[in-house]
């Protein structure tokens, strides 16, 4: 099973939604297959620029290490001297702060990661689980 | 005047209406804004991984150059050497093919350039004209 | 269904089987997923260094374009400044000659690609057929 | 004296080995000559996408220090900008975590480095020196 184009647009339409239920800062949205790239991305009108890198590292990171940033980011707390040079290895990229989640399906497989900046790393991660949500899929976190 | 994520997504929806219409390979499009930054990308299912790469390639070289990537890859047949290094500047990426396309508000001047990558170039940039029009903005080809 | 480490061990068994029973020339041979992520690589003794990068090369460009690198190739030689700019982007990989084949299922999905660089591009490829032959996969090629 | 493919063969088979008796996470294995080049690499099913990078940056670490990634780890816990400037040279790559192993010859001359990821730290360590020892080399640990 792979993670369709349909079903990208439904979580970033979903996490967007959310974003303006909450009136968030504007924010960027990246989804990414379980390969790693890139399947759909919107940034809201007055992102500033690196959002989109931004973004798309916290999906690349979750996806890559196979948990989400939050996690991530607290192992990063507690080891900073290897997720520092973690962060520093050719082709890989994380963004160590919540906000990049995984997609499952329903059998816990992975199919791919959303990632989002704009606002706060918890505003950023509740509208990513809101989209995966609203496009019938899962994300794992209780 | 920005390039408005509405108008991104407009231009997207109607360059795969119009790959779908014409029965064409699936196909990954990235609209940039006049900054040469990602706005909105969606890549069709069963398109290959190096899509997005070209697609984001041919963008960035249509606002990079301030020209569409069909007649720089004419000029570029023309003179391959100067081309070629350009290829090699770091952060500067060229797809030497039809299928970037500047995308012009109604007095011409530059809001930014949707990329197409999956099947033939000159499909590619079909679907490109056709989805800048379908967004009511311009791109300036006769 | 994805392409196991198992299948990848006998992708590069039976490639190299075949090189030594035609007492070709030390090979190096990648096999990656169907995101170009390496699952298994073996590189012969006396293998000359850029071996590894070459036959990592040939999968990546077969996986990432969708078409087996002779292909690829042949389309270079008849439009070698589009094909030029390509090898010259951010994170996209291709060494435009025979050796990367695209390893698929029994219903022609995509589960990979294997990359094999030390001989003739011609051997290299042969090598390449009869290690997807060997772990019962298809390459579609005649 | 150099690394065969032979040995390194052993040596992943001999940390798999380990790795599965201990009932670890999927493991990602690389191999490195004394160049600091790869000879040979498996990654285990399941295994998530970034593993392959950091058990090569563990394994160039080690070749590329002449130590152990646990010591290397250690001092850069004492000195952390230094290792952190490190990380940052191109071409440089270190993951400064446990599980890059030196592999040497009976008399202590370096042949190449294995590094590992999937587990703990220790756990990576604990299957590159079972490895290095089935290949019936030496790691130097006491």
């Amino acid at each position: 099973m792979i993670l369709t184009l349909d079903q990208a647009n439904k979580i970033i339409d979903g996490a967007l939604a959310a974003a303006r239920k909450h009136n968030a800062n504007p924010m960027a949205v990246m989804v990414l297959d379980a390969g790693g790239h890139p399947v759909a991305f919107q940034r809201e009108d007055h992102t500033s620029l690196y959002r989109y890198d931004i973004a798309k590292a916290k999906a690349s990171g979750a996806v890559g290490m196979g948990m989400n940033t939050r996690i991530i980011a607290q192992r990063a707390s507690n080891n900073p001297v290897f997720f520092g040079s973690l962060t520093t290895i050719d082709g890989l990229n994380l963004a160590l702060s919540a906000g990049g989640v995984l997609i499952k399906d329903t059998e816990g497989r992975i199919l791919g990661a959303v990632g989002i900046s704009g606002d706060t790393a918890d505003m950023d991660e509740a509208c990513a689980l809101a989209g995966i949500t609203a496009a019938d899929l899962n994300h794992g976190v209780e």
